[in-house]
């Protein structure tokens, strides 16, 4: 985490501060009794596997739930090329462990995933990023950086993307363009790394078919529980051809030995006997009003010149402030008026993203997101006017390193 | 995990077979009954900080709970210092992607515990190995080695050292040689990593005090919960100095985000509200009787020429086979005898050990600790007739590369 988002953090926990920073999940919408009745039964009576070591791959069952979990965006999968991870996080940094060495290109969007620019910068990959429109990832872009690249003759080891609601931005790559992507990157014989938290998350009609589902032998799939069950568990998940599983398997292994077994068996008996499809729908409910009280409230009380994504799921919208102002240097004016937002140079490994913002509705009621967009238009107003008065932007920080964020920006 | 290591293992799954191969703690000895509630309630009670993402660092209360155990060795620690890792394994992989560069060198005892040297392996340390003997690491050994390195120009990034009943030989180093290493080290400006999982598993007296107990600046200390409470929860930590610290802190955001809050919380309240001391101690009995087993039942039974130690605490013992004789050969001889163990080949990133087994008595009832040493001591025989007969040792498998164990091998 750059060290100015972690001094923001600090301050956003103070509880008068509307977050709109975060990406934590509203866990407290599940369940807890039956679920504490529920792994607290899976010690008491089968302990003996819940609190022990168990395979670097994970638990076999899981792993079958979970393929049945990835049926639901068409992909078919066989248990054995599933690997559990903790978190999403850590089957991204295995992958980049495998494939990546110092100085190789790493192709993500443009705004991408404040968490994954942190394991690539980790690796010392060389994030070269790729503009995003309404419609997610442009396919010319691609191929034009793609173009750019070979010529100069850089080695280029996967894209990342996040197709479904991405992280910061919330749009979605169309159906069309999946297709378009895929066959571009087969052209350049590049990677592909799906990551997907946020896909069963949609508002509307059913789940968009995931790209690994076309193409299951250049797509690494990463999944995760932590936003369809919960993320305190850190259950994760990659799906990848045969022989990079076999060596996300040795990786993961000397990384962690093996994924916590507590937290395997709970994921597992959840998605054996409780309904969690219904849980999902109930989720995606309660964030579809969640999103739409921030809409309507940016609607009703954004000045003129600001502009926004409308996701159709997930956690988060994008937004672009007017000409002239900088999102990074506003951020603890914006604190002082008791919102906070995480400023969008944090997306770029590259210094981009300045006049924007991230605002999450996953986490604060609709009341408080409400009050949170109207401290925040005030906040962007009085910008416009000192704006207007003297004609520029006022210094900000120095854009620090790409680190990845705290659990506060995920 | 080496693949025949791994073949071994899926055999040694085979109830008929008595497995003194493995490395797993005795969970059943916890009160399963009770530790189920108290983690069915937490989760009920509490589990939007249960189920929901949580700092990198590790939770406060548990850091500071976390020092209180260090105390039982001697260390004066602030909670500031440690970091909460997936087991002292996501230490180790942390610590070794900070320092080590491909090329550098990392001393290990020789034999040394396979999950690290799996992990130095996969960042391309030189493992140099140092002798130890009963009293542990050698330390005019470890002058003499670092004095030929510096010789020949070669970086030494650190020493790793399993102090206490070590993985796999079961010696512990005294508290002579400690004073004497840790002077050596800093003469070489090396750090030491101190990796303590089986400290407080001693069967006589007091715990030795930690060599991080009398030199904070240049040892970082690895410590784990996984054989005092459970290993399925995956809770270990790092206790380093303060820019180290900041280092992991980042390093464990990357690679994870957070440590799964389930198992921390779990920890924490452990600690906070149960008998842990009470616990431990009726750990050390209940290993303590089965180390009885094991040794009673070699010196009742094994044939002339061998030899193996008599560890004071932990988990194994450290068998040499008589001159001739191959313990990798002849391992699937001894699974066709229903008895594993695991060859001593696996603790050397140098092909030693050929003549070494590791043999574990943590998870076997007496009985089937003194049933297994017969089927091994009878294997034993054979070879040695074998051996006399054809005068020479029958072929193994050739030596695979250093992996991560799975965690039968812990």
């Amino acid at each position: 985490m750059p060290s100015e988002i972690r001094a923001l953090f600090a301050m956003v926990a103070r509880p008068e501060v509307v977050s709109l920073a975060g990406g934590a999940p509203y866990v407290s919408a599940l369940p807890l009794d039956v679920v504490g009745d529920m792994i607290g039964d899976l010690v008491a009576n089968r302990g003996a596997e819940a609190l022990q070591y168990g395979s670097a791959q994970g638990d076999v069952v899981l792993r079958e739930r979970i393929c049945d979990v990835m049926a639901l965006e068409g992909i078919t999968a066989s248990a054995d090329d599933v690997v559990v991870t903790v978190g999403a996080q850590q089957a991204l940094d295995l992958v980049t462990k495998i494939f990546v060495d110092p100085g190789d290109v790493v192709l993500a969007e443009a705004p991408s995933y404040v968490g994954a620019l942190g394991t690539f910068a980790s690796y010392q990959a060389d994030v070269v990023h790729v503009p995003l429109d309404e419609g997610g990832l442009i396919p010319a872009a691609l191929r034009e950086t793609l173009d750019r690249l070979t010529r100069e003759g850089r080695r280029v080891k996967f894209l990342y993307t996040v197709p479904n609601f991405q992280n910061p931005s919330g749009v979605t790559l169309t159906t069309a363009r999946r297709a378009q992507i895929l066959e571009i990157c087969a052209a350049y014989d590049v990677l592909v790394i799906e990551d997907n938290p946020y896909g069963l998350l949609g508002f509307d009609g059913e789940p968009t078919r995931a790209m690994r589902a076309d193409d299951s032998e250049r797509v690494i799939y990463l999944g995760s529980f932590s936003k369809t069950i919960a993320s305190g568990l850190r259950v994760g998940w990659a799906l990848a051809p045969h022989a990079v599983r076999a060596k996300l398997v040795l990786a993961a292994e000397s990384a962690v030995l093996c994924h916590p077994a507590l937290s395997q068996v709970a994921v597992r008996e959840y998605l054996t006997t409780q309904p969690w499809r219904e849980q999902i729908k109930s989720f995606r409910e309660l964030y579809r009003s969640r999103r739409d009280a921030m809409l309507d409230a940016l609607d009703a009380l954004m000045p003129d010149g600001c502009t926004w994504t409308r996701p159709g799921g997930g956690f988060f919208v994008w937004l672009t402030l007017p000409e002239g102002l900088d999102a990074k240097a506003m951020a603890p004016r914006a604190i002082a008026e008791r919102v906070a937002y995480v400023p969008g140079t944090g997306f770029y490994a590259d210094g981009g993203g300045r006049r924007n913002m991230r605002l999450s509705y996953c986490f604060p009621e609709p009341d408080r997101i409400r009050e949170g967009v109207r401290r925040l238009a005030g906040v962007i107003e009085s910008e416009i006017r000192m704006r207007d008065t003297f004609g520029g932007v006022r210094p900000g920080a120095a854009s620090g390193g790409v680190h990845t964020p705290g659990p506060g920006v995920v």
